[in-house]
């Protein structure tokens, strides 16, 4: 309730009479429903959050059941003949003028129907951008526990299964069973499609795990992260079975040594620009900054990819309470990856990294 | 490049000099590049089709060596400052006076920051609706035989796993192995979250398998489906650990009666609302109409769940090549749920089962 409140007075400055909640993760920071969407064309409901009296979950049947667990302080209301019907008779009994819309989790082909529909009935349709995402960019201590359990969790796992690893096992195989052991130790699920990616294979960020073999020597890319209780972790780990060359070594002291700048550098008042700019002038140095495709980290939450966004672009300013990925990595077409992950909190002078796992090469 | 002339073809009528299609399943279709988007905001690439020329696959760094792999008939182009970035160069050089995006995998946000660059490019931005999906509805000849080949190892899956099935086993643990089967047996991915609902749990059409265990005699719905070369396949059955009781077997009937009325029905030229009709007139006769509370079944293809709909709504005449599932169902609060699914293809005169499992309770 103290989220609902809270959002409550941002309508209530922004003169906004109710608002219609579609993100998955937002629904579930204000709800407490843990349904997901299996796409956004397939939605699991919607929030409806007039400014005073009680708050609806509008659903079809299917949730409703699931709904009504949940979302105890919510309403539940079914829509079997669409959303559109059902808003049709709840708004004007609602008194609603001012109609607020996530615009960034509503289809092009969905606003202009619901617009359509509101101003028949004299409401204006507000598209609105990130007002609960913003809500949520900076955990309290409740998040903040969770999200330690879930990097812990996730940890257990790791190294369950690289204690296993061997030769021969493929990339398939492997993914599976950490995805197996994140649901048998409790998690919700894996928080994104796990990654094993060895040799060659590395050599793509976002690697899909396929029937190679692991085999011996070559830099093997486990990128992995689960949800336990709602709270995201993501984490990645660069092995090697036996013996890493040189090569390898060296790669991965850079991309080490990378992922430690950053994180000396990131505290709030630092920006995500700047955090980056750490890691990549350590690749850069090395003769290597065009091998680092991609930004150096995102926050982490209730979605695994959420602000703020660690990379050239960001010019804002991190905040006490963000939790952030610290994800330097070196890529070599036709040779492999190298990529180390963290996850850190943000705090007035540090970045207190949640990650105990060591698992990194013998340097 | 059979379907990107037919595209090409639509888009000449429709005056488009150039369509932007954002779509996964849409995106496969016409290049052959199978990467998935976690959601709707993480793309991993968006097809830019001129009406004459290469098409090219936009996307970042992260995904080049897949795409590239992939969709050989497309030119691969990085978006490194983003995809509007990108079109502000290449549509002036390709043209570009009128161009389509898909109003129905475009967020409202995305629409408008896309509708400010084209105005400002003096470029006319054209939302279209189902306008791929409308090719893909009918399934030629080699989707057909894709489609069955995904249905017969679904099924295979499902009777490993259902000859182990036992007393204690968590209906999680459950799901899990049949996703294991799948991926062990070539599955791409399941195509969509397997359910494994016992006893009451089987109340909620779209159950989340828990920690619940399996009890003799209860019924169990377990409803999957695979993803095979990129094709779906969605099968649900109901099954009972030891004897069911009477209850079980005469609501089980109902359902059985019903999915065959329904499979009887079914002809090109019959509306979904009609097929939809066939199913529920048996279950109302039985008292239980207001027990079935979803449709009777939908669209199968590269997307687990697309056109058409048999439902209560659907006047549309279903027509010949398109695959569909014949899905009745009966929830009972507090007690459990029965559910069976096949898949069909409808022909000129009838529905032809593409199942050939034949796991129905003993009656």
């Amino acid at each position: 309730m103290e989220n609902l409140n809270r959002l409550r007075k941002v309508l209530k400055r922004q003169k906004i009479d109710a608002l219609l909640v579609t993100q998955p993760e937002n629904r579930r920071y204000l709800s407490g429903y843990s349904a997901t969407d299996s796409s956004i064309s397939e939605s699991s409901g919607v929030l409806l959050i007039p400014l005073g009296g009680a708050p609806f979950l509008l659903t079809d049947s299917r949730f409703e059941l699931h709904a009504g667990a949940e979302a105890k302080n919510f309403e539940i209301v079914l829509y079997p003949k669409g959303l559109l019907n059902l808003l049709r008779r709840l708004l004007p009994r609602l008194g609603v003028k001012r109609l607020g819309f996530e615009s960034r989790y509503m289809l092009h082909a969905g606003a202009l129907k619901l617009t359509e529909l509101t101003s028949k009935l004299g409401i204006e349709c507000v598209p609105l951008i990130g007002l609960i995402e913003k809500m949520r960019v900076r955990k309290d201590k409740e998040e903040r526990d969770k999200i330690e359990k879930s990097v812990l969790l996730n940890e257990e796992v790791f190294q369950e299964i690289f204690a296993t690893l061997a030769e021969g096992q493929t990339e398939r195989e492997v993914a599976m069973r950490i995805e197996n052991a994140m649901l048998l130790k409790g998690a919700e699920r894996p928080s994104f499609e796990t990654i094993v990616a060895g040799g060659p294979n590395g050599a793509a960020p976002h690697a899909v795990p396929g029937t190679r073999p692991l085999r011996q020597g070559e830099p093997i890319v486990i990128d992995m992260g689960l949800i336990l209780d709602g709270y995201c972790s993501d984490m990645t780990r660069t092995v090697v079975l036996g013996t890493p060359d040189q090569k390898t070594v060296d790669l991965f002291r850079v991309v080490r040594r990378a992922q430690l700048a950053a994180t000396a550098t990131i505290r709030a008042g630092v920006t995500g620009k700047e955090a980056d700019r750490a890691a990549r002038d350590v690749i850069s140095d090395a003769g290597l900054g065009d091998k680092f495709g991609h930004g150096l980290g995102h926050g982490v939450g209730l979605a695994v990819h959420e602000a703020p966004s660690l990379n050239r672009r960001n010019a804002k300013k991190l905040q006490t309470g963000m939790i952030v990925t610290v994800e330097p990595g070196i890529y070599l077409p036709g040779w492999g990856g190298i990529r180390l992950e963290n996850m850190g909190v943000v705090e007035d002078d540090c970045c207190r990294i949640l990650n105990r796992d060591r698992t990194f090469l013998d340097i």
